[in-house]
């Protein structure tokens, strides 16, 4: 997607040092837009841990990256001793992401047949862009696909905006390229469909207000940021038309990780008659669990997240104020699970879907076993 | 309720000198406790508008307490013109609590069987008093009832804790004293049931997070502020065991108004069943309307309330954040409406009833007609 005109993925290979893998620093924006270096395996588990770079596909992307780098420093007596190491690093900076085990793997599985150090850091290479590249390819295809569902509402209310509801960013930031609930939004607009997006603030981290709120500005997609309290509300007085969100791991039978919140968003949307539509590409399921709300592990984050607040000052600084008293204990979890009974779809690549085993594996044949 | 062993309520009259009221200033909190004074009924309306003071109960007494002002200022000649301005004047300062025009309708009736000015004034001064003192008793009745729904509970589960979610602030800030919600939970506590309140943050004013948690960490009741976010996955394992929160308006069937994000929990309570409670004083009800989503009129407040955040930087200084970019629009409702069907109880001071019109007017029989 472009940033003042010039298009951007969220992290890609220097071009000149093959050495330097580049992503937005997440953590500057909606106040500044700075690229940040990566240089090692160590640099890469930080950058996803602090959240310089976040969200389902592009931590699988990172986790692709890492690895890659991970192979540049591994030694050449104890290459696979090193590189299980990065991988353990790797897969336990964020618990909730599909995506990052299963990049990791993947990763594991492209150099396992290389002969050399030098051989398997070509395939780490090659392996690590390969990741990214479908990541954007897998959004475009279901932004596609689910272009149709908003192109279909829009045909029930002719001339009037479709107002959709996103929570927390599962925009382009989230992944490699175009997102997931984004892509088909960004699709809808572009193909002339008015939309609007009722934009989650997305407490504690904020990545509605910081993240959503920015890329769509930039795209010139029309939106309005709001309190996550507010969602259920709008719902009340049919001023949301779809609920769309991304998701971190979506189990066999179609229950879904995500942001915490989410769950309450989809509670409103049943209660209101509302799509709650779910938006992935096929990195985020987990075909190995059932039950989400019992297997998913949820990440549970430090309490100054809910704590402290950082934002802009007027003198255009950037300052972290605490909004409670300073004896307050806090909890801070990072994602709830949606039950698949309160999805009305699934938007992958390969195509929309029900909620449920049935038809999920009906699009992944190859996870029946 | 005790602020640091001194025994307060949130207003009340100078000793000294009894044309001026003096109210916790509720913009401070928490990082700073005092009080201001409110010599006029031009200075009510500002302190009811911007939040000096807030809450059901509160902005009823508060009325009370700017009507009796404005007798003090009005001139012999026009003392009802003044006084009919005055009513107005308040009416329109917050459009959502019930209690505020139930406050001034019983003020306007308490001096309209005057006969001189002077005379007028002492009715306004005992009357504004007289709803202060009932806020309180009633509170403090309402919890008494409401402690045997909490007692019921941690019967169940001997040696543990009662978890108890809240949404907002409806503690004693919220009112003169006690507070509706948190009267049976400070009742609990004080009876000796180990209690743990789940702190709502309430964005976007913060609510949970400033005033709730400095209210129940000054009366040492242990509990934890979360996001907004969290109360429907804490449901989902288990960690919740009743939702109280107040309200600012329950209509004649049991619909009730409260702090935007409450039909959210109530939404996650139905689904997981946990008892979703509303605790209220009888000023809360408003008798005249019937379906609360079609006919509670729902405050929309600046939309600068979601795009910054006040708080205290590192140097003890106040300040005030920008969390989305410079041009991102935002709405601000300040209130939603939970139907009667997700209320599972209402406390009054009259006691406990359901939340449907043959309970409740079986608390209230006087408003059959």
């Amino acid at each position: 997607m472009k940033v003042n005109g010039k298009p951007y993925r969220t992290i890609w290979l220097n071009e000149g040092n093959d050495r330097v893998v580049q992503v937005i620093d997440q953590l500057k924006l909606p106040h500044a837009f700075e690229i940040a270096d990566v240089l090692s395996v160590a640099d890469m588990c930080r950058a996803i841990s602090n959240m310089t770079v976040r969200g389902a596909g592009l931590i699988g992307a990172s986790a692709g990256f890492g690895m890659y780098l991970a192979s540049r420093e591994a030694p050449e007596q104890g290459f696979h001793d090193f590189m299980r190491q990065a991988a353990a690093d790797l897969k336990a900076t964020r618990p909730t992401a599909a995506n990052l085990a299963w990049a990791v793997e993947r990763m594991l599985g492209a150099i396992a047949v290389g002969t050399t150090p030098a051989h398997m850091r070509q395939l780490a290479r090659d392996a690590a862009v390969a990741i990214a590249d479908e990541d954007a390819e897998h959004c475009w295809r279901l932004g596609e696909h689910g272009l149709a569902l908003i192109a279909a509402i829009a045909q029930r209310k002719p001339g009037q905006c479709v107002n959709i509801l996103t929570h927390c960013n599962a925009g382009w930031l989230a992944f490699v390229d175009f997102g997931s609930a984004t892509a088909p939004i960004y699709a809808a607009h572009d193909a002339g469909i008015p939309v609007h997006v009722w934009v989650d603030e997305t407490r504690p981290r904020n990545q509605g207000a910081s993240l959503t709120a920015w890329e769509l500005g930039q795209h010139g997609v029309p939106h309005t940021l709001i309190a996550d309290n507010a969602g259920g509300h709008l719902m009340q007085h049919g001023l949301v038309d779809m609920v769309i969100t991304g998701t971190d791991r979506v189990t066999r039978n179609g229950d879904v990780a995500n942001k915490i919140g989410t769950y309450l968003k989809a509670l409103a949307a049943r209660d209101n008659g509302i799509p709650m539509v779910v938006a992935l590409p096929s990195s985020t399921f987990d075909f190995t669990l059932g039950d989400g709300i019992a297997s998913i592990p949820i990440e549970e984050r430090g309490a100054e997240e809910v704590r402290f607040v950082s934002g802009k000052t007027s003198h255009s600084g950037i300052e972290t104020v605490q909004i409670c008293p300073d004896t307050t204990p806090a909890r801070n979890w990072g994602f709830d699970v949606t039950p698949a009974r309160l999805v009305t779809k699934l938007i992958c690549e390969r195509g929309i879907c029900d909620a449920n085993e049935a038809a999920i594996l009906a699009l992944f044949p190859q996870e029946r076993e």
